[in-house]
């Protein structure tokens, strides 16, 4: 007999028919109802077995997590909160789950010991769901880029270059601690080591794809990217997914225009490819919050939130109306911020940002062209010499989820500003060849995959919408 | 005025309209014509200035890979080689090209010089081609996956676990090779690591892959794997991308049905969508091979050897049969083969495969069932306590593209064959688990993405079909 998902038995047209499935047991009770789960769906599958005429041997096998082969007869169910169940006719113990060890029980357990079982947790409702949302969502990405004719490109993970200063950057070697080859003068002879020079694990694709985009009009990378900060916060992640897209001929406008028009398409297509995950979610974040005092809890529950993105512009102000804001903002004139804001120029913080965003508009901000002197030495300086025509989107909850910015396409400039910060040109000696031959303007900018994922399924801690998380001290699995 | 791609233009349903489009100068010739190009497609668009009224200044910087913005009319072409070419009425350039510096002449350039500047051959039309179908191919890899229902799962890249032993590894870490922190016996303290323990890049993400498959039943990575072996060879990459489809109840069988099905379909899929791409590429290598002696070239053009592919199943044999086949070949006979084949058991090496794929079955090539000691520990053992489920697919040109097998999804099997090995249980307690609680058949493969793109390109060197490759003593970029 050929086997069905449990997504299209729930879904299926019409009952009495003979069907067969796999799948795990979630619960078992008064030995005669099965919830069967396969991951196909949230939902699981109710299997009403005829106890009378099974071994109790058997009966005391199916346990939490058991995997099981049932065939029966699809039927409309009177109880089970779904419109079909399964007259179980044969029931096959696949694998058994001893539930004195078996260390999911059925009841609530703390995210925090699930992340200890991360090769178990994704067998839960929440992060099954989480799991299944952040698939759906990467699927959006790939096909927003391809219906707007981008093509993928794959930047080097590898990389010898490490003049960006995006961040701390993890070393990648062949050498032994031990017995490290020397220079005569006593240093480490990276010569010897597998790629002949030092290397590390790469913060960003976006020099590399620059020098695609000057080629092929525009690209996108996505994948991953890393940054060894000591950051053990609830939104760092050692490890994570980056969506870099590139565009040839792009200001900055254009670069905005692009960033809301991705979010929007990839939040809309996973409200309607993921409906039951998403209800799922929205239901566990407003039992969570239940105990939460009023204050704490969202303003709007997860759907409507979302909604909210889709139907309304994000908010765009320059870096100085931001300043001017937050200058004659109440936490300011009441030394409420732990950083008061005195001056132009000042470093945004969190607190900051989550003051505009989530306070004074109540929406996603876009915050554009900030000082040059707090921004990378890629971005395009304005014609009054003090800004650069970077942007950063922020999000409610989640802080920072864009970073980009039009780029400095001018030799003369770029080259300018990389010796006043000290970037030897030899390093980058190709970045600058797109400048050399052929320059134009482009812009681009960086999302962070799991900040999607953290804003979209309404989770608190990063670590929670990626299977196996990298933080500080933590690499198990 | 609005800009359009010159795709979009060539593509357009009638002339006689006012355009604008933007790209980069791929010839000019007789002062007059610009063969200019955005990266959009492989065809150029004939842009006739007129020279007349254009200053001489002007004309001399239109030189290869300056670019423009271009406006004017789109009208019929005579002789253009397209349909359609834009008579200018502006044009301005954007950014020049020294026609002294630039590296790439329009001339025939070595792949090796190439491979130098790869930050620049993407102007080329050999590698935007090859990077357009590189696109389109993985764009498919995600249309087939989400149209099965499958889930994009992103395993971990730095990895605490080596237990695998697919590959030597590149160790990750944020220790200093001067000073490094050390334990009494003088050991390295990896304790004071980044992650708190020994970390390297991940060789494959099948074990985790597996956890998720006992969860949400089939799901798939995409993502870079890496192997520090010092293979400088023109089919290995120390960093390379590779799927890897897990699924939950599959068997052997249902697994090389998998592997056939994704292979045809994304081939499918690319030959659809890149139809210019592929048919330059084709063109491209039948060039190249004019060079070379009847017996070396390819027996098919480029597209006849994919539409092969499309229409015939692949040979599926035992390694038991393959054996007889090789033992009783003419070059085993004449003691051509380096490693002669005297027994069942041997290892089989690149002219083994090559033989049968290219000599003998004339047809890509399933082989299975190997002997156990020649396979990796998680392969299900038959029952013959010989050989393993397991499968390798070897293509003409490119040896092996797919390993795969079904897991031995027996704990007891499982635990055995790791203690004869000394794998140790308590490094991969987390991968044991999934056969203590629900186990169940499942199988999956490997697919090395690149070799992919190498077959559906035709070209001949796996550095040509990645942007920026990374093997030994080279990490440019």
């Amino acid at each position: 007999m050929k086997y069905s998902k449990i997504k299209a038995l729930l879904e299926s047209e019409k009952g009495g028919i003979a069907v067969a499935t796999r799948g795990w047991v979630r619960t078992f009770r008064n030995k005669q109802f099965i919830a069967l789960n396969d991951g196909s769906t949230i939902h699981n599958i109710q299997c009403v077995v005829d106890f009378e005429n099974t071994p109790e041997a058997t009966l005391k096998r199916i346990t939490t997590s058991a995997a099981l082969d049932i065939q029966g007869t699809l039927v409309e169910s009177q109880g089970s909160g779904q419109k079909y169940e399964i007259q179980v006719t044969k029931l096959e113990i696949l694998g058994d789950s001893d539930a004195e060890k078996y260390p999911i029980q059925p009841k609530k357990h703390s995210l925090e010991f699930l992340r200890e079982n991360a090769h178990l947790r994704v067998r839960t409702n929440t992060f099954s769901a989480v799991m299944r949302v952040r698939s759906v969502l990467a699927y959006a990405v790939h096909k927003y880029f391809n219906e707007k004719g981008f093509f993928y490109f794959n930047a080097p993970i590898i990389t010898g270059s490490d003049a960006e200063g995006a961040g701390e950057m993890f070393r990648v070697s062949a050498l032994p601690f031990d017995g490290t080859p020397r220079t005569e003068d006593g240093k480490v002879n990276f010569k010897e080591d597998f790629f002949g020079r030092e290397t590390n694990l790469t913060v960003s694709g976006q020099l590399e794809a620059e020098t695609y985009a000057m080629a092929l009009g525009q690209v996108y990378t996505f994948g991953p990217t890393f940054r060894a900060e000591n950051s053990n916060t609830s939104r760092h992640l050692a490890e994570f997914w980056m969506i870099e897209p590139e565009v040839a001929f792009n200001d900055l406008n254009d670069n905005m225009d692009l960033a809301e028009d991705f979010i929007r398409y990839v939040i809309k297509y996973t409200m309607e490819n993921c409906a039951d995950d998403l209800k799922f979610l929205e239901q566990r974040l407003i039992d969570e919050e239940k105990n939460k005092p009023q204050a704490e809890r969202s303003e709007m529950a997860l759907l409507e939130k979302l909604n909210f993105v889709l139907e309304n512009n994000f908010i765009r102000i320059s870096y100085t109306e931001a300043i001017d804001i937050l200058k004659n903002s109440k936490p300011n004139k009441n030394k409420k911020f732990q950083y008061l804001i005195e001056e132009w120029g000042a470093d945004l913080q969190s607190e900051h940002e989550r003051y505009l965003v989530e306070k004074h508009f109540k929406s996603p901000v876009i915050l554009f062209d900030y000082p040059a002197k707090i921004k990378a030495f890629y971005m395009r300086l304005n014609e009054d010499g003090q800004t650069v025509r970077a942007m950063d989107i922020l999000f409610p909850g989640i802080g920072e989820i864009v970073g980009g910015s039009q780029r400095e396409e001018r030799l003369d400039v770029l080259i300018e500003k990389m010796n006043a910060l000290g970037i030897p040109e030899e390093e980058l000696w190709w970045y600058l060849d797109t400048r050399r031959f052929g320059t134009a303007i482009h812009s681009g900018f960086g999302l962070g995959f799991e900040r999607l994922v953290l804003f979209v399924t309404g989770m608190t801690n990063i670590r929670d919408v990626i299977p196996f998380p990298r933080t500080p001290q933590n690499a198990e699995f």
